[in-house]
């Protein structure tokens, strides 16, 4: 029987942690607050900005959203991220990546205060990931499929591991949080050769190469634990992870269904590091 | 035949580049200059300094060597740096580590000016190699292995590479600076299962497991391409690397040795770093 690791069983974990939290500082009458940057309309970003308020609101957390339009400039952008460094009101800050390209990404990231940078686009909350301290903030979709795999107990010691994707966001800070838990890991990307033997021979395999659908159950074993970090609209429209879900599920030993797998995790490590950073101000 | 790759060819390149940069800051009266920070009288620390202080002279740098107790604390320490950090006449700091254990390290590491931090110890260097920016300061020693491999002209492209050492001063940002030449990196430790067969399978294997001549040829194909980062002594009081090289050498396709590899190479990269850093720190 393959297991399923569905993202919400850990989502309710991490909430019923992060409500805990809330409602201790609630008695106090303290609100961890998260500001978000918003640039321009892209539907995706709605859509995320959306259940991120939600679930803001569920669980207690306040919000303050900076829209703008994308043609606002660096120095502009940077005036914005200055002012919520300094609210002390803010606990949590995030600005919705990647910017438009006249922005220098640099700066932007430079600016946010670390103590602040609850999706990790600081680089000294970088160097702390490559570092092996994993006490700050984590980029929060590697620590989300690190999260499922320690929820439905899978052992990564000495496993072989396979990550799909090589990128600052995704792939490197992964290989730094696994090699904390002794995996041995393997990083492969687009020019990677004889891909299928080396992802049939991995006791589990990390992908996030977002083309729907893109590897069949001929690139698995019976031993296979596969996290799928992909998503993509396929050609029915179908919003699907990177592994062809129907053709694989049964003949695996563990999977995570996309929708419904790593992408419901992401936003409640994005809310637990708003309200741990605003415990770390508090003290 | 097996290919030799001795570090001196790599050396005498580098130091040309270098030497070639040297002379023309001297025609304008300037002298880049390396500040040195050594705590202790460790026998280790003392040969590196003098082979340090011997290629500065050869190749017109100056050196400003600090000794002090390893009794100083975090503080005094720090006032050191922070001399050093204004002083417009230095260019580069080393601070030989590790640090004794009552220094907090952390400290250190962030007190240093990034811009003048040659041996790539401060986070925000760091957090470069993790973007995969390998303009700025990177760790001396991966770099070394690196400026190897690519000066005896080893394709990198969708190689399967693995490294044997996880740590961050050599097998993370070795590991990052790797997949920006399109390999596909395995990093192994202790806890890896099956290294021998991960190991035979690799295109490349670069070791710094710290163990004299650990592995023997069993190990190896006629195809392997190996990288020795290894120094020890073994039980003949010879300096050794990971590699049996006597039982490997005449079988595999490329072999650096030890001495004469890539430690050689590593004391140039460093002066490099003091010599670009002048050159930035003039602008």
């Amino acid at each position: 029987m393959t297991i399923i690791m569905k993202g919400k069983a850990v989502v309710d974990k991490i909430q019923e942690e992060v409500r805990l939290k809330v409602n201790i500082l609630k008695k106090q009458d303290k609100y961890p607050k998260l500001g978000i940057i918003r640039l321009g309309n892209n539907p995706g970003d709605r859509s995320y900005e959306k259940s991120i308020v939600k679930n803001c609101e569920n669980l207690g957390i306040q919000t303050y959203i900076i829209r703008r339009d994308p043609s606002i400039n660096t120095y502009e952008l940077v005036k914005i991220i200055e002012k919520l460094n300094k609210d002390s009101s803010i606990s949590g800050i995030l600005i919705f990546m990647p910017l438009p390209s006249h922005i220098d990404e640099k700066i932007i990231r430079n600016t946010i205060d670390p103590n602040k940078d609850v999706d990790c686009i600081h680089p000294l909350n970088l160097a702390k990931v490559l570092e092996g301290d994993l006490n700050g903030f984590v980029p929060c979709t590697p620590k989300a499929a690190m999260e499922i795999l320690i929820y439905y107990d899978m052992n990564l010691e000495g496993k072989s591991l396979v990550i799909i994707n090589r990128s600052t966001v995704v792939g490197k800070p992964l290989a730094m949080m696994l090699l904390e838990k002794d995996a041995t890991v393997t990083i492969c990307h687009s020019k990677t050769k004889n891909l299928k033997a080396i992802i049939k021979n991995a006791d589990i395999v990390v992908t996030a190469l977002g083309n729907a659908n893109y590897f069949d159950k001929d690139y698995f074993s019976s031993e296979s634990i596969l996290v799928d970090i992909g998503t993509s609209v396929d050609e029915n429209k179908k919003l699907s992870g990177d592994i062809d879900y129907d053709d694989t599920y049964d003949m695996v030993k563990a999977i995570t269904p996309v929708p419904g797998g790593v992408g419901r995790v992401t936003t409640s490590i994005l809310l637990k590091h708003v309200v741990d950073a605003y415990r770390k101000m508090d003290k």
